[in-house]
């Protein structure tokens, strides 16, 4: 039986990770965008109101429609609702819409680390679903809050999953070089970034160490609750902003139990596949991870948009031992606003329609 | 009794580090520059043969000198010869120099890791120098061979040198934002960094690691000759090149055998002196190692010249506890070019010239 | 009758001009790139030799392709041969070709003021192909040698020429901001770019000048052979670098014999065409000049790509009147090597197919 | 008889322009800085209110102070307040100082074109003040305003002063390259500008044409009063924004009346001098205008901070014939934020203290 199109709604439409769930929606086979909702733009064509960031120019279908104010009753008839707004205004405006019936897939930082609402990369932990009953329960809503990760720990869960879970890694540190575009739009000055590093990004750091380990924990039942149990493994992290567009790289350092050999953690980077691979997800790329075996990649200009799906891959690249035999170094690239943003909630939405959760 | 002017030579003049010495030896209160050395530029004056990088003008002094052959018979006269030169002709031309009699202060990485070459820092290892006596002896020279570190390692080891006396440091996991006037002139092309970071510099990061060792190794005597003997701390080590002029920005992470409190090694980095201090140096900055306490700092724009001497302060920002209280994580930046490279040569000689290497 | 597909062969194919023909050609419907030339690399696997500069990855058709050494019998059984040489190289190597009875069409400025050679912009000159005779008899080829202009200069004659034509434009001043990717690889050093803007560019305005006239030229008959009579219009060019990947910016101010409407320029420029577009050749866009209402477009990131064959329409923007009613100023944008270099050489290549000049 | 020293205050000090008064004010022989007034920053210290943008710390002097209310009772005592407003607040808040006896030298456009009000760059219209005893009977002001130009207009004017003073220059094409700081602070997001030129920017143009011919016109008496005649030069300007820190490039093309030879008007221009330069104050360059011989200059990064007075004075290169010899084209660098901004405002204020109008 062919399950029917999920009808979807978006919050903070005009922003620059709003534009990306546009630009990546338009035209997807099983998720239609119908309703575009905005703050002060709310009445305005999109065509008017979203300054476009991308070369590739707005759908028509797109440029056309008014941007709504953001109220459940604008998205009234969908299933799902993207949230791309800031955090302050995510914890406001988002349980409405779940009271109100509808999927809350949310960008935003507002609710990731509750205990009942799902921090979801679904090739990492689509068990992390199930929460959603025991949030359901609790909350007293038909709808739900389900988050998606910072767009700096993204990747680096990714490429963290075979490592905690085939090689043991105890131990991992990084540090970051973040695009520009992490930052929204208007963002970073360019009078701060031009011939310079940034070594700091606000409350990022603290973000990427909760969010991997939650992302990696265990679902476990407490008698009457589905909860997570964090993955336990420590973290140091040091975030920098460099002037780059899109794309963030990070050097992981991490340390393990037994000797790792390069080699086989390159293997495992390449077989690794989740539940979005398995299902043929059309946000899925077929290969979560991919090696570059030349020296002097990944590098952001070059890499960011690899993969079946451009954008939704992990660039991995110099993979060695570290300090010794039980220790590895690397570097991975993620694009930030792709695979970090708006691709892993589409794809999120993409796994809650195949698995019965909406639609 | 006044100690009389050294005269000095230069190789390499022409070069990106070339003209940084000229640059800061204009003026010097004990060191005369004498003599500018060039390959295909001998026989043009200096101010035509180099294509001068500075903002500030050529000193005339200089601009209307003669480059000379490279060969000791160009600096006769001279007790010290800077060495500018790149690996591989610094391995053929600096021994003739030394056995000239003239004394060798080399920023090329042909020699540093000889059992006999000194490798300096003069504010972490000025016991160091003791290796000439050896190496005269060994070598049969009447002058000899002193070497400065690689950019990188320069701003590290002044830092790591508290870090490993004081408290014990016991790992180091460094991964680095270097500069384009690091890989020197033309260095790298322009479509390579922009909107980009390069994830690999050529055999850099072996030569940060081993460096650092010999760098903060005891000089021990085996019987007939004074060795070093390579501090033991294991070393990972990433380095990474940004779209920045100069100033290589660092991010370190440190684990120590008892609890750090990063105060505690806050007030040791500010307090930490070397021999230049106490002798007070024209090149010695009154503070090797400046701590930021603002979290947006360092930055390569904005800090890369700090200090009493401009550029020869390593500038320390983001002390805080790693993973747990017995790690270590902080930023580091260090003006390549001056703390780098040039400005820690000419220290060095000024130091072989108070006690007796030189002049 | 259906025409046979034409085969073609590349000098100078792993230099950047030289990928961009590979990147262009792959899966070309009517010209097969089979054979690859190059200097050092002769003997190298193509996807060895060439150090790749896009994010697309090398089609493996090529990638296996050995390099061969550049000489006429390497390009036995081809058509046509595509030049990307250096000028230097190409005033010695390409009439081997010609003589040998191939269709050289260059991007070297060797021989593009060769009186009985045609600066080809298919849009524009196309009658200038009727050269070819002539110079086939005078020098006694089989083949010919046909050119294509500056990077710079190409996206400016498009815009120049309704505006000659049309409008009767009988002075033109222009001032260009100039792409990284013009000066070739590894071309600009980053050093000399970042936070600055180069006023010069050696041998450009001249040749902008010189190479503007010509193709704007008509062709006559002087008896015995067809020749160019240059367009006497006045210009004066400055031409500076800018740090932008690809697409040269350039603000035109031009002055006419009567009063302009600036919108009839507009709608002279957007109803632009020319033979490419009627045959509908494979690389010709549908729009050779597409013009932005908006005040800050053109921009090189957002619009170097634009049109129906990305990256081989001129983009034009703020068109205006200057001083008063008889004179124009407008910003124009062109891929300086799409349109510039390696579309504008095979739109020529295409064009000669279906003229009866090659294949 | 030593003239006294002049009391200043400061409007608008937190901001990017504010912080180039403070800068260049710190240690100033005859003007004391001793009021600072912001809007949300009234009541911190300088030192907390301002993100200071300099490399080189803030002094001290000015840290400690506690930011004012812009308003003229704060200000009491002063002789001068400098307005480093935006031009809305400006409009609104300088006339209260100038009726309460202050003389305000003003950065904004607020009040540049009123007929009565000087636009001030002292080496070239010094003779405007005298617009001031008009200004004060008309308005009944004890104090005055005076402006300084918009930051592009201020360079071309001083270039065109002896083009148009002695060589009769009767036309005038500008097309700039201006930096990002003339954006203010935080002013143009760097998403907008990496790899990019931004081909507009609102208001410039216009202002860069009506300001040069207000400020190249002649004083002349009405009878009753003092008017300025502009001049009637027709100019044609085009406005980029480009990825550079600091320093505006101008490409300039001029027509005359006669043949010019290039090597005159280069003498010419070196041979510039005004008022500031013959009376020596404090900020004036020695040479307002610096010719440089060599093909690809003056390049921001290398020359903005060229001549005496770091910033003041404009540097021109490629000074040649343009489509004939009647016409000249040449490039030329100014500092935007010091003779741009800062600088010319300290300067008049330097020279209205010698003439007798303040203090």
């Amino acid at each position: 039986m062919k399950q029917r199109e999920v009808r979807a709604a978006l919050l903070g439409a005009t922003g620059a990770v709003g534009q990306r769930y546009v630009n990546m929606l338009s035209g997807h086979p099983s998720i239609r965008l119908e309703v575009l909702m905005g703050g002060e733009s709310a009445g305005k064509r999109y065509g008017e109101a979203a300054r476009w960031l991308f070369p590739e120019p707005m759908a028509e279908e797109f440029a056309k429609k008014i941007v709504r104010v953001a109220r459940p009753e604008s998205a009234k008839g969908c299933d799902v609702v993207f949230s791309a707004l800031p955090s302050e205004a995510a914890k406001e405006i988002e349980p409405g819409f779940a009271e109100a019936g509808l999927s809350v897939v949310s960008e935003a930082s507002a609710h990731r680390m509750d205990a009942d609402v799902p921090l979801m990369i679904p090739e990492v932990n689509s068990e992390h679903l199930s929460l959603l009953e025991t949030q359901q329960r609790t909350r007293g809503w038909k709808g739900a809050i389900v988050t998606t990760p910072n767009c700096t720990v993204t990747g680096l869960a990714i490429v963290m999953k075979p490592l905690v879970q085939e090689f043991g890694a105890e131990k991992a540190i990084v540090t970051t070089m973040q695009a520009l575009s992490g930052a929204g739009f208007p963002g970073v000055p360019s009078l701060l970034i031009v011939d310079n590093v940034l070594p700091y990004i606000k409350n990022e750091e603290e973000k990427v160490a909760k969010e991997a380990k939650k992302i990696l924990g265990k679902v476990k039942s407490d008698g009457r609750s589905m909860v997570i149990e964090p993955h336990e493994i420590p973290m140091g992290v040091t975030c920098n902003r460099v002037q780059v567009l899109d794309g963030h790289t990070e050097s992981l350092y991490a340390e393990f139990p037994r000797p790792v050999d390069p080699s086989e953690v390159v293997r495992a980077f390449e077989g690794f596949r989740g539940p979005p691979q398995k299902l043929r997800l059309p946000t899925a790329p077929t290969q979560p991870i991919i090696v570059r075996k030349e020296n002097d990649r990944p590098q952001p200009r070059l890499d960011r948009m690899s993969g079946s799906v451009p954008g939704m891959s992990v660039v991995v690249g110099r993979v060695r031992n570290g300090i010794d035999d039980k220790s590895l170094m690397l570097t991975l690239l993620s694009h930030n606003t792709i695979r970090g943003a708006a691709g892993t909630a589409i794809l999120t939405a993409e796994l809650m329609r195949r698995e019965g959760y909406v639609g």
